[in-house]
């Protein structure tokens, strides 16, 4: 990053500032990691409203129309080499005296905390289902590889007692994280996005290990063939390993968890 | 063991016969492992009855009630330096041409095997029910621990992030082996045990595994103490270390799912 | 443990007192873990001199001659369910108003700390070179058993990739034990045990590991066996799992090691 | 892959072929991952020479020069999303009825295996300590970011345990893969390079493996930072995935020193 000063240091979500002036904010910061900016009709940003206040308290969530006046799309950030474009891209963006209406705010000042939050927990469970969707065609391409790549004429290299473990676990881990995803989503439905809250942290961890590890073994059956763009598998090795980031780090989360599990006992 | 010739080599279940002599049978063979087999009112043998059937047809199962002329627990094995005692030991029985009559016989001539198949598939489920009792009990007892253990005044092993994230993972991985035994158990119940064959299979495997870990963190967060009587802890580590070896190895269970997964992609 | 209030907490090394009286120190306190006290001539003890001075120039040590009024072994503490004897046991001690000379003190008062860390030092680096002896020997247990054991005629275990893989990756990691703690030894040698001291840490944890993974990996190598007396690989595992406790757990040595690259880098 | 028929199988080093005429070889085949033919004044060919040989004998190599007719460089292949070019590229390269005089084949009519058995060895050490390399530079900015990064005011993320123990198994690994280097590279000199075959396959999957989790590590500690190119440590990620794979997979050099420690045992 060229910005002086900053070498090093990504934003985080409390740098960016709103300051109301009549009916209208104006809203100055800039943002990494920005999700399908490029091309997008309107950017969501949340930036602090009252610095004074407790701290969840603190920042409120605007709609910028793509167009608006101080607010610019900078460039794709390279995720693992790769700008990406478009939907499947991370812009840095800027807000430079991006003045919008007060009307943009969606919902009350100071409830930009709480709305994340509210769209977070349902946000995990989707990218876990995505990621056992991964698993699972991974999990295929390494049986398919296995069975079509032949050692010797005859031998084929599922033959192999450590592919068919590597298949073997992968398939005990995706059932499990499956099963999990399943039950965290009913404990949503059922009691509610904060009485599930331990059980979608636990998910996100551990499904983003499982992602990582199948795909890991899925590569190694392939060889060197797993490198290239021959199959996804590549792509998803690389692009996937922020799933124990994004949303909550994986240490965030088993913080979470832990913290419950403690608190029960007391 | 010191039966001439046969150091290093525990039998396996195809070393006795059952000879058939009239309207009885003669039985020869040595057998480890037999559970409680010390105080027991009579022992289930399995023992080869055609040598030259297939080989999942050789063996036939018997009643051999205690006191049985030719029968004789010869000692408790001891298991990790244990040789415990009555429904908690694992004996070496012997039979020295031990004559039962043919009603002895459960079932039919050669469904020996067939006979243990149908008891493993429900057997295996019990134990994954069973360690998923210790684990919860492990876990709470590290969490215990970790609240209870001063580092320094006031400030107590729980606030340690190595400690938390094992109790995270411990958490997460306990409840998924739940989850994945539920799951086995009601397709036992709802399609019969031939078809959750691989289920049971992946449960095995993935239980013990965790079982394992479990006990193993929760050693570590009890530190000497985790090591002695003082916990039930060092007794499981110990004892269920057996869990990925008994009623199959991880292996065979690997190897059975492996086989299941590359099949349906044939 | 049954002392009153003291349920579920071992006492630390700070937990015992000596106090000056005339020419004599009378001795208070209970100790766990005194290796080898059963039958020893003289027990070395460690108790606080001074509770108002620094933490590491606390305490003294002393030593207690077996049959010294107010000593008294209590029972072996049983580790991993055996009490064990003589040498290769470990104590409860109990000290009650137990008098000795002033002469009966090691060096200096207050220096207790500073000469049990020049005792650790090489202690650990004897402890390590002991793993890699068991390590060897388990690794050797392990090939030949994989050799011997055959799961069909003319089928040696050894032909299973998983037991392969195992194999090397056993190797290599007792080779690099033996290398890491070889370097360690020489840097004692050459710049001094306090130079050497992340080195001796980092050996610690990294060859209780590897001690703990190789004995795991010949146990399911040898099956059922695995799990008796017929090998001394079920001891190994149970007893050396304080390997990873003893002489500081594997958390404090990372700590220690941490905190020195961290220091390099400021 | 366009190439009819052969869809999801790269071509092995048996593929190709070179048939005397005269005092020349007509060379046809196709290559993958010919490393830095992009710009390269020449190729190394391996070719099957006489498919009747014994499968050791059947290949020879040739010297290629660029612009040799019949020779190109179709594309390079894009590995982890990334096609390079130059000297850090991998091309598929194709020789159709290319003619090369005899006096461009290395070595004896057969020699092609032995030769490549030559260099494998120091070129998979130069590997194994590239990789070292890399390691190093991952923790220093493991730390530099641990140390840097705050979660709170006045609190660095190096604070918080779990980065400690990374670091802390970091160093160990890299320090245990440093000597096994060291050890293998001596092995070489003092016994020459087939006496030192085992060494060399322990430590091409032993450093591989340290590389991979380091570089793991470091890039959770970064946070999405780890994950754009702020950093190398996502090119080195990606990139370096098949550390486990190139010159030998973790699973053949394991299969060779597996075999080496049983006939040590025989």
């Amino acid at each position: 990053m060229t910005e002086p000063g900053r070498a090093g240091s990504n934003p985080t979500w409390l740098d960016a500032t709103a300051i109301r002036d009549g009916d209208h904010y104006v809203i100055n910061g800039r943002k990494w990691f920005t999700s399908s900016a490029e091309g997008a009709a309107f950017a969501i940003v949340m930036a602090v409203t009252n610095a004074a206040a407790p701290i969840h308290q603190r920042a409120s969530m605007f709609i910028v129309p793509a167009g608006t006046a101080g607010y610019s799309v900078v460039r794709n950030i390279k995720v693992m080499g790769e700008a990406g474009e478009d939907w499947a891209s991370h812009a840095e963006t800027l807000f430079e005296d991006c003045r919008v209406p007060a009307s943009a705010r969606i919902g009350e000042e100071g409830a930009g905390f709480s709305l994340a939050q509210e769209r977070l927990g349902p946000g995990r469970i989707h990218h876990c289902m995505r990621w056992i969707g991964i698993c699972s065609r991974a999990l295929e391409l390494m049986g398919r590889r296995a069975l079509s790549r032949e050692l010797a004429p005859g031998q084929a290299l599922a033959s192999q007692q450590t592919v068919q473990h590597w298949i073997a676990d992968s398939y005990a881990e995706i059932e499990a994280a499956r099963l999990l995803v399943l039950d965290a989503a009913r404990s949503v439905e059922l009691r509610g996005q904060r009485a599930a809250r331990v059980k979608i942290s636990a998910i996100k961890y551990f499904t983003a290990g499982v992602l990582q590890r199948v795909l890991d073994r899925a590569i190694q059956v392939h060889g060197a063939m797993g490198l290239t763009d021959e199959t996804p598998l590549a792509y998803w090795f690389a692009h996937e390993r922020g799933a124990r980031i994004y949303d909550g780090a994986d240490e965030s989360h088993k913080n979470v968890v832990a913290r419950d599990v403690l608190r029960s006992l007391q």
